[in-house]
């Protein structure tokens, strides 16, 4: 590579569009070009940079067992209605009509084509375990791309699927890809954490999330300072809250009127009161079910926390004519007196359980009710009561009687044990060893190929540009001739060019006739792990000097030696990922 | 690889759905299975070829000097709006519609988003050449899809696109890209011709077509015995034919009613004439203006010729209103006499000008004329008249004297001379070494990868399954172990196996319990190039057999020689394509 005859237009201008690190130092280093809102070209160097991220992913998931196969991103609707996915995916799933009228997906994750691709091919336990995954773009109409290539409408996911017989079976798949990501991120270069996360839409079991920390992440990791507990905000548990008890007698619940004050903002501004003092009362929708949801004022409800305590259904906020039919008053003034009568299930918050009273929407239009007490005024036991966590944790709340902490991260993979829901919903089946017909047990696995990109740009740094992992780098080594138009800068520098590339070096050398000050700016703003600087003067001494980009440091080594240091300095920054 | 952990579903049964030998055999392999009309799954093996041909398309593409980039499927409408092609595209071209309403398309190919990243980024001459290409997944919506992965709605395409700063440029560009595209076919294996093209759609000066010949083709190819010629049919050239004399004096042109005989077929019936008697004259329009162009009628026109013609602009048969307009007569009933002074421009086919006289269209509503005479009743000549050859070849036409003879063939591949259509309705442009400003010269290149997958397999195979070349072969070697359950014969099958692997050979081991008749038919139908097969029988003798897939006979070597040999086999096949 002649960087002369590359095409990598770096810029100095910050661009205005960007609000990240990594997306400013991925445009100025002319990695890649924003095409409309949400879509990106990979330019030469940022390309290369992906495909050997590919490249490391591919390898490790042969080696874990895992077989490559590609799946069409046009996907038939009717899979994804089967599963009921199309309705969980709302307006995030991409459709649209052929030319016969037939409504197609863009795919935003393929567990229905697998699944029932299994359908017609494994029919026996023999056939098992069975994992395959593809590497290809997944499509998501996000309501706001942002970040660049961290939150956009079409991305390079590698997604697998296994299939196994039973739960054993299931367990040692996940953990072969469990081990399989710690080792790619690991020689990716990139530092990550583990935590427990929810599973979600997937469905499923139990589920684990790879996470990037770092400030621009849009992920919240949530921690015990004892790092006894990690998991993400969808997934992280709270402790109930001890009951809080009044000194005095709680009055009898009191009507006030309160005109058109259907929010907690309005109704604590028109009451004087605050909203941790106030009940939310929500009614969800789920299936042919109506359930209303308690949570405290200040706090918000966790839908996959709701989601799991439903067995894993779907619930969505329930339509108006809902609304009013079960609270009997117009939307927002929704209580939890006598609602336990009109719904399938009231789930109330721990903290709605432990208040000693609140106020609440009153089931009547334009009208709330002070001094509601939980367990007197409304059930927190009964059939079809549950009370449980299922709002956000919050920075201070506590799990296991540990302060959780809150820090920000970059979701770069996700682990999952679906169980059987795929395989139920679309009929792929198999006959165990007694002959008897059972549902494929699932795990599936995804990693966000552009999310390491720009992790590993988001950790590695400085104000001069880009630090690349020498793994994952767009080049191992660039040589930048000072004096390019120097007969003898010209030659030398060539001929360690040619050295480094007959030795498997991806080495490019700068060969453009420019001052070096632009050179180096450019090899900075790009983060080649190792330089070598090719002038006139210390060639006067013929010698030529070596810099690793993370070092401030660089030192002179004789041209004969040139090549070989440059090798061990490769293979040591190597090591460092493998070790 | 051990064949009882792949996911290999071969099956007996000849799928019902497929028309054509690589089709079927695609099918019966397991490499490939249906997902909808016109979409694959590709399965563990049949992926490993394709990843193959890509390694082997980015080799040389990257030898080429192009530079590989990756742009997204998900287009901005606005961009094919500017070029026109989204009307050129018509209903071929998905789009669809995001939640915030805008419309994007699903790349069918990428002139205009490649060329708009030029816009922003190619300003000076002395940038260029540049030449980058992708391989990605490419969508169309077939009104047809047929032959498995010849003619589907979602592909896999390697598209380059060169930017030059003048003609010459253009010219080492594309001959780059035509050399490496003869690298590339040579090293897949595939037998091709070379025919010239027309570049259609695409516009542009000049095009170069690869074409594997075979009966499944959809594409024609036409080239005369000695081979001095040949061309795809869009682009066939055909000789004017000598005009044709009558021997009697030809009397002045006769009304004749004809009731609703619109059509060529209709007309003869009721008239008792022959199509190659009439002439047949077709509405256009293109842009604002509205064009007449006159074929026998028993040819047919060439839209692709009628584009040259018109300097590269798209002609759509015109609409009833505009027939009427220009005709005065209801649609079926236009005919060459006074036409001309209606239309921007009349273009006649050399076949109609040879003619002696025709009956044609009156331009008066369920009328048609006798005896109309080229030349006398309407002109061959003047300002807006233009006599060329705007029909398709047929068989048995001649070129340059010589007979045109016509074969099937499976287009893989097509370079284009593009010129500056895209860059100058999009705007990309630069200064030259005068500091004038230029649009970029550009050349686009596409191989469809897919394609060279089914052309291999349409080339190779007999009635026991696919002959694969070996350098895209799903595996290079498969060791049959004839009894698996012999232990012996195990530990020689496995050691053969590991000293394969250590010398880098692409081998799987078919360790499956089951009779030695049925490995070997799946060996066959897959169609891996070399079987090793290990039997208790030849063990005794302390041999094993080696048999090569193209060959009937096997040969018996020592097992202490069975890798070496192996490996010998393997290098002089994998010679044989590179040589």
């Amino acid at each position: 590579m002649r960087y002369s005859r590359m095409f990598v237009p770096t810029v100095k201008e910050v661009p205005a569009d960007a609000e990240t690190i990594s997306h400013k130092l991925m445009i100025r280093a002319g990695l890649c070009r924003k095409v409309a809102s949400g879509t990106y070209t990979y330019l030469p160097l940022g390309w290369k940079c992906l495909l050997k991220i590919i490249a490391i992913v591919r390898e490790e998931m042969n080696r874990a067992g895992a077989q490559e196969i590609l799946v069409p991103s046009l996907q038939p609707l009717e899979l994804w209605e089967k599963t009921g996915r199309s309705v969980d995916y709302g307006p995030t799933m991409f459709r649209l009509e052929d030319r016969h009228g037939k409504t197609s997906v863009l795919s935003p994750t393929a567990e229905e084509v697998v699944t029932n691709l299994a359908v017609g091919e494994i029919n026996s336990y023999k056939q098992m375990p069975i994992n395959v995954y593809q590497i290809s773009a997944k499509f998501r109409d996000e309501f706001r791309p942002r970040f660049g290539p961290i939150r956009s409408r079409e991305f390079i996911m590698k997604d697998a699927y296994s299939f196994d017989a039973d739960a054993e079976g299931l367990g040692e798949s996940y953990q072969a890809m469990y081990d399989a990501y710690c080792r790619i991120f690991k020689r990716c270069g990139i530092n990550y954490v583990i935590v427990q996360a929810e599973s979600g839409e997937m469905g499923g079991t139990g589920s684990h999330q790879f996470t990037v920390p770092c400030e621009s992440g849009e992920d919240t990791i949530v921690y015990t300072e004892d790092n006894s507990y990690a998991a993400n905000l969808e997934r992280a548990a709270v402790d109930p809250a001890p009951r809080q008890k009044s000194d005095t007698e709680i009055p009898a619940p009191e009507e006030v009127h309160t005109p058109d004050a259907g929010s907690i903002d309005e109704v604590c501004a028109f009451l004087g009161t605050q909203s941790k003092d106030m009940i939310k009362t929500l009614i969800f929708s789920t299936g042919d079910k109506t359930i209303a949801a308690l949570v405290r004022g200040d706090h918000e409800l966790n839908p996959e926390k709701l989601t799991q305590v439903l067995g894993g259904e779907h619930a969505e906020l329930a339509a108006e004519e809902v609304i009013k039919k079960v609270t009997g008053a117009k939307v927002g003034f929704a209580g939890p007196i006598g609602i336990a009568d009109n719904v399938a299930s009231m789930i109330v918050d721990h903290s709605v359980a432990a208040m000693a009273s609140g106020v609440a929407g009153a089931n009547k239009s334009d009208y709330h009710v002070r001094n509601v007490v939980p367990g007197r005024d409304f059930p927190l036991d009964g059939e079809n009561v549950i009370v449980t966590d299922i709002r956000y944790a919050e920075e201070g709340d506590t799990y296991d009687g540990k302060k959780l902490l809150f820090k920000k991260g970059i979701e770069v993979g996700q682990v999952f044990k679906l169980g059987t829901k795929y395989s139920t919903k679309l009929g792929a089946k198999f006959l165990d060893e007694h002959g008897r017909e059972q549902p494929c047990i699932m795990g599936c696995y995804g990693i966000g190929i552009n999310r390491i990109f720009a992790s590993a740009i988001e950790l590695g740094n400085d104000d001069n540009g880009i630090i690349w992992p020498i793994s994952i780098a767009p080049v191992e080594v660039i040589i930048t001739s000072v004096n390019q138009d120097d007969e003898n800068v010209a030659r030398v520098a060539e001929s360690i060019y040619q050295q480094l590339l007959q030795r498997g070096i991806d080495v490019m050398l700068d060969d453009r006739v420019l001052r070096g000050g632009a050179k180096f700016k450019d090899a900075d703003l790009i983060g080649v792990p190792v330089r070598v600087t090719v002038g006139k003067r210390s060639l006067a001494e013929n010698a030529v000097e070596i810099k690793l980009r993370r070092e401030s440091e660089s030192r002179r080594v004789s041209t004969d030696e040139a090549a070989q240091t440059t090798c061990e300095l490769v293979a040591s920054l190597k090591e460092e990922l493998n070790a």
